[in-house]
């Protein structure tokens, strides 16, 4: 099996483009150094590797069986979700106090990688519990923290977050569940529930459930939905387990990939007897749920690099070892096949993987260090360019991840349309990427008709100033200097762009602007990216400027030609996107549905 | 379950653009007419409809087992193939005197579109015997037709394409099979092939493998290559079955999609008892077998662009009758929610979808129009322009189908990534397409290094002048005067980048002219689609100038708003090929296995 990631690659990343020793001098990291780093991103790689990657392949082939009673799931998962938890990384970020280990989301966020790329399924659990607690830890009162953080963290409980309803998919504020108040200051939930990850299973004694409705009375829109704390099993205050809860299974959906997380539709008071916990204050529930749902967006990006990184090393692996064929220019039937990696359009497949995946991880971890950053600064800023950036975080690895595995599939050719091999499962667990948290399309309108616009555009400022302070360092490098022309090209075009969109939005041509929304999502995505693959093609001439080791000057000359293939072949696409924008393109936008 | 096609699209493109009628002039189709055409596209939806469709899904989900020693299909295949058989599909090409319909190829595409839409994994079957049906009827002796054609065109015998070696893989020249000749006038073969389609199965009584091998003491390289009739269970001169073969099942594969249909690892001669059939001459085995492999690939390109309509059509009729969510400009949650297909975004993926399936097909029925052409013509134009196009034929529906099928299950969003829906399948069988009868980078090559400098480049010449012919015929329509001009711009770049290509093929500089090939692949495909599309707006435009029929002016406008959206949306990325195939950019080229 090859490896889970380039180490090479993530250290570089951590420590000389993102600065994760910086992050020391902060109070609340100051007890952490890089030793401390490398031994939980060592810990994590050993997990990953000894009980997440092994039964990656077999959680696929053995999906959860559902019997009408009881799920089902393969003892591997099992005994996962147990290193996973006694490894602490379950509540790695939050305080020694309460078990944490005060880890900066940069370093999390890279310990996470390891289990993304080594089984996105059976990682589905312990990070959608992650983000559950989160949730209840953030806006709980203290005895909801005392009934579920301890055994959240711990492991013996997990989370889920269920928001979509089977009428309604991601309009939510047309949902229906209800929730009707008790005489005992709990509410009767009842309603059903769709795509809940994680929604039941054999691995935790409990599952707490976040659960969307809306009190019996409050008003139409989102507005009115509040946020519950439901769990599967009724919990004593002492987070001991009491009676069932009135929460049903109703039955396991057949996914394409990612078939070792189940994905449910439950059934919330079926007998009227399901009892929930208003979390926090009424009427909020999805402005809580978007702390967990931004969270989640990042961890999709994420999932999304890290498997299209996964298929990127495998498809490598066989090109190194495959011998067929010979040079283009070497025909004779006497000399010797060579291995595939020798072929041009192998390189090229091969190029366009790198630069997709080490740049989305490069957008992930960037996105880490924003947490840090807003978490312990004072003006906002890096907030606000969080803010504006999640729609990217998230929907760029979900685009370029699954293309990056489907050029794995190519590489291997007929081997790797077989189950034989790893890249088709990739292909298809990636494919989920694009859909949950938010599709391109809503992520899309979230950019353009709202994240660029907030603070007066400053998201975009701040995006633009770091922006120039790369290319500031990076035109003094010869071996750059072009590229930053390139991409200072395709940089005034989106700045064009976007004002143009603006002024059409202030005068109210709110459909024109939005209609081709998802241009102007892969543009700007495609411009950040392009700005960490000039970041990295920077800091990497730097970091290894004085070394003669092979090795280092293979990976600076491996990173100059990935942003050089990125901002050559990838990033002109944003001349015709700017077009097409600029124009306000009326051709789907004047679609009819008769016309189909 | 949605429509396979839309009949009126099929209609209109058979008798429309592709003048179907006119063949009935040749004397060889003289006794055709629309009603015998039309009696048998109705012959072919209905079985398509009736005995493929239903069981597409569960082919998909009970896989063909092998328990060492026999094969297992689904019954439905069995009848899903008497069916076939029995309508005469088999053998529709040919003579009324063998049975056949003297049917021409135009026709014989548009009913096999029926098939591949409805279930491409069973109609594998009937195809891969078709066209070794075929090989065996060109290049065989009279004895060897006498004892295999009857029992391949009645489908008692299947017959299989047996190229592939695992240790080389797409490189035949480099294959290692052998054929000893044994005293009696036949061959004893002794080798191993890996991805033989169909390799296996309990359908038919018998299996007639073409087998590529080398003759013992032949030259190196594919000079050296031989074509052998190899059957899995020996054939008395009249066809009757005799003793096995020594032919053995090593084992089978299992892909990702397509799993209806075997794909095999076969053993020949392992007891050194396997007996073959010279085919044709010594040495010309390659050159019989691509006879074979150009009507493989033309069917490579259907399956895709059939596969892609297929999950067009599904997603469109999800669009239609899914409510959710408002329209942008309209958010108030007192409003009723909207059908999804109303959402400009949705209408993006739609519209997309129509023009890489419509556009595919079209591109399939031109080829087999001049398959028609060639074997009526003299002059070899026709057949000239079908080898030039064969590559794009294959690819551009390869490439983009999956494309389709991608964007259909973003329509569907949640429920189009699990399996109660049928469009994930579609994503999965469609990704063999760019792989199997030459992948992606062979075509490219192919195309670039080959076929477009065949006859002094002629094929070109004749594809311009067909082009010159609908761009003139569109000028003069109002509707089409800025999409003609835009569409000559980029053909303009075409051609001069094909020239700059070719002066440096010419003067020795094959490895910098190659490098990007798969731009170029790309590039000439959508020159040859979006031409396609002009033709389809041009000739909507007349046929049903005169109608104020609703269906057909939704149809018109459908058909102008898709070819606005290809030459809009998708063509401009010509510029981009052009500037990088122009400069021979060497991003790929230069890119080294350990930077990697």
């Amino acid at each position: 099996m090859s490896k889970l990631i380039n180490n090479k690659d993530l250290e570089f990343l951590l420590y000389n483009v993102f600065n994760a020793e910086q992050l020391t001098q902060l109070p609340r990291f100051a007890e952490h150094d890089r030793t401390t780093f490398d031994s939980i991103l060592t810990t994590a790689e050993r997990i990953a590797t000894d009980y997440f990657a092994p039964h990656n392949a077999k959680a696929d082939a053995n999906e959860p069986q559902f019997d009408g009673k009881n799920v089902t799931t393969i003892a591997e998962v099992k005994d996962a979700w147990r290193h996973f938890a006694e490894s602490g990384l379950l509540c790695a970020k939050h305080d020694y106090a309460e078990g944490g280990m005060q880890l900066p989301s940069l370093l999390h966020m890279a310990a996470n990688s390891f289990f993304m790329s080594a089984n996105p399924s059976t990682a589905g659990y312990p990070f959608l519990t992650s983000a559950a607690a989160n949730v209840i830890h953030a806006f709980g009162s203290d005895e909801q923290k005392a009934m579920f953080i301890p055994a959240l963290f711990s492991g013996r409980f997990s989370g889920t977050m269920a928001l979509t309803e089977p009428d309604v998919g991601s309009s939510l504020g047309d949902l229906s569940t209800k929730a009707v108040p008790a005489a005992d200051g709990s509410y009767r939930i009842k309603g059903q529930k769709m795509y809940i990850s994680g929604g039941d299973q054999d691995i935790t004694e409990n599952i707490v459930h976040l659960v969307l409705a809306r009190i019996e009375g409050a008003e139409k829109g989102v507005k009115g939905i509040s946020l519950f704390i439901v769990p599967k099993v009724m919990t004593h205050p002492d987070g001991s387990l009491a009676e069932r809860n009135d929460v049903q299974l109703a039955g396991l959906l057949h996914k394409m990939g990612y078939r070792g997380t189940t994905s449910t539709v439950l059934n919330f008071g079926e007998q009227d007897q399901c009892v929930g916990y208003l979390l926090g204050e009424a009427g909020k529930g999805l402005m809580y749920m978007f702390k967990m749902m931004n969270e989640a967006r990042i961890g999709v990006g994420l999932g999304a690099a890290m498997i299209g990184y996964r298929g990127y090393l495998a498809s490598l692996d066989y090109a190194r070892n495959r011998p067929q064929g010979r040079c283009v220019t070497e025909k004779g039937p006497d000399s010797k096949p060579i291995n595939i990696i020798e072929h041009t359009d192998v390189k090229r497949m091969l190029l366009a993987q790198k630069a997709y995946v080490e740049g989305s991880l490069a957008l992930c971890l960037l996105a880490a260090r924003l947490v840090d950053e807003q978490e312990a600064g004072s003006d906002g800023d890096a907030g606000i360019l969080l803010d504006l950036l999640t729609p990217i975080v998230k929907s760029f690895p979900s685009f370029y991840g699954p293309r990056a595995n489907d050029l794995a599939i190519q590489v291997l050719g007929g081997a790797g349309y077989t189950r034989e091999y790893p890249v088709e499962q990739c292909y298809r667990d990636n494919r989920l990427n694009p859909i949950h948290e938010g599709t391109h399309g809503i992520q899309s309108l979230d950019l353009l008709g709202r994240k660029l616009w907030q603070h007066n555009g400053k998201g975009l400022k701040l995006l633009m100033a770091r922006m120039h302070s790369t290319l500031a360092s990076a035109a003094q490098k010869p071996q750059l200097g072009e590229l930053v022309s390139e991409f200072e090209h395709y940089l005034t075009q989106v700045q064009t762009t976007t004002l143009k969109l603006g002024g059409a939005m202030q005068t109210g041509q709110i459909e024109e602007a939005l209609a081709n929304s998802a241009l102007f999502l892969d543009m700007l995505g495609k411009t950040v990216v392009g700005w960490l693959w000039l970041e990295m093609a920077d800091k990497a001439l730097v970091t290894f400027a004085a070394s003669s080791n092979a090795e280092d000057t293979d990976f600076v000359a491996g990173k100059l030609q990935a942003a050089q293939y990125f901002i050559r072949w990838e990033m002109p696409e944003i001349e015709l996107q700017a077009r097409l924008l600029q124009r306000f393109d009326r051709s789907c936008l004047d679609m009819q549905s008769a016309w189909f």
